[in-house]
């Protein structure tokens, strides 16, 4: 598996299963039936932020992730970032190894901290895959998601120092 | 003193002051150097957000508010709300008033609840009136924001049902 910097030909590759994983409801504050063009200005993040894709041997891209300034201007030192891996490709540890990545890249750009803000509390193994990182809940904001199937769960605020 | 809500109309008279507290970089997570033209388009929303006003017998305005969903999705039931008071008018109970205002439109609106997600723990006034209000700190991100005189300070991320 190879990680690097994503480019606007990887679009397509991307969409279909982000698009997916979004209106699947159950893991992403989006709207869940958000156009192509919104999602593609949203994923693809202009500077200072940076998007990856990690791919096989073959260039079959298998997840993405993002990573941005979490606040603008005195804020901007804390870092916050996306991950979204293909289902059809889950259980290869994609998620694990675009963490591993944007935490380094995190650190060589200077940022001091990292912050999730919204990580749904049903969401166990991305819960599990980032405290496994270091990263640490501070809050839960009681009934800030409204679940595809579970109805209305919180939404965990995750942080770790770099 | 009158709330209403603002129009592009407003801006002119809103940009002055609120370009001061952004410059200031003590309690707003903006870029300090902020151009007008970006600042117009963050301050006033587009629905379902709202940008309030509120002005003086005279039409001065003397404050801001904005609300608008604190994520996207399923979690737009939450709402997120800013506010800026015009130095000169401090002391008014300004603030106070256009924190009502905002609560109430929120629950007109639906929302379920407030949430504030980078509020500087020095900003001892704005700390304390949300507190009268009912909010409360979940948690404190450590460091956060880099005040312009203090150095590194928290950002309390508060809140309150509706």
């Amino acid at each position: 598996m190879l990680i690097r910097e994503a480019t606007p030909e990887d679009w397509p590759a991307i969409w279909p299963f982000l698009h997916d994983i979004v209106a699947a409801g159950d893991t992403f504050t989006w709207d869940r039936d958000i156009s192509e063009d919104r999602a593609r200005a949203m994923w693809l993040k202009e500077a200072p932020g940076r998007t990856f894709v990690a791919v096989d041997e073959d260039g079959t891209v298998l997840g993405t992730a993002e990573i941005h300034p979490n606040q603008a201007g005195p804020g901007s030192h804390v870092a916050n970032a996306g991950f979204m891996v293909d289902p059809r490709h889950s259980g290869r540890g994609v998620a694990r190894a675009l963490c591993a990545h944007v935490l380094d890249q995190a650190r060589t750009d200077g940022y001091r901290a990292m912050q999730f803000n919204a990580v749904v509390e049903t969401n166990h193994r991305a819960v599990a895959l980032w405290r496994s990182f270091g990263f640490e809940v501070l809050t839960t904001v009681p009934e800030a998601f409204d679940h595809a199937e579970k109805g209305l769960v919180g939404l965990h605020v995750m942080y770790r120092k770099l």
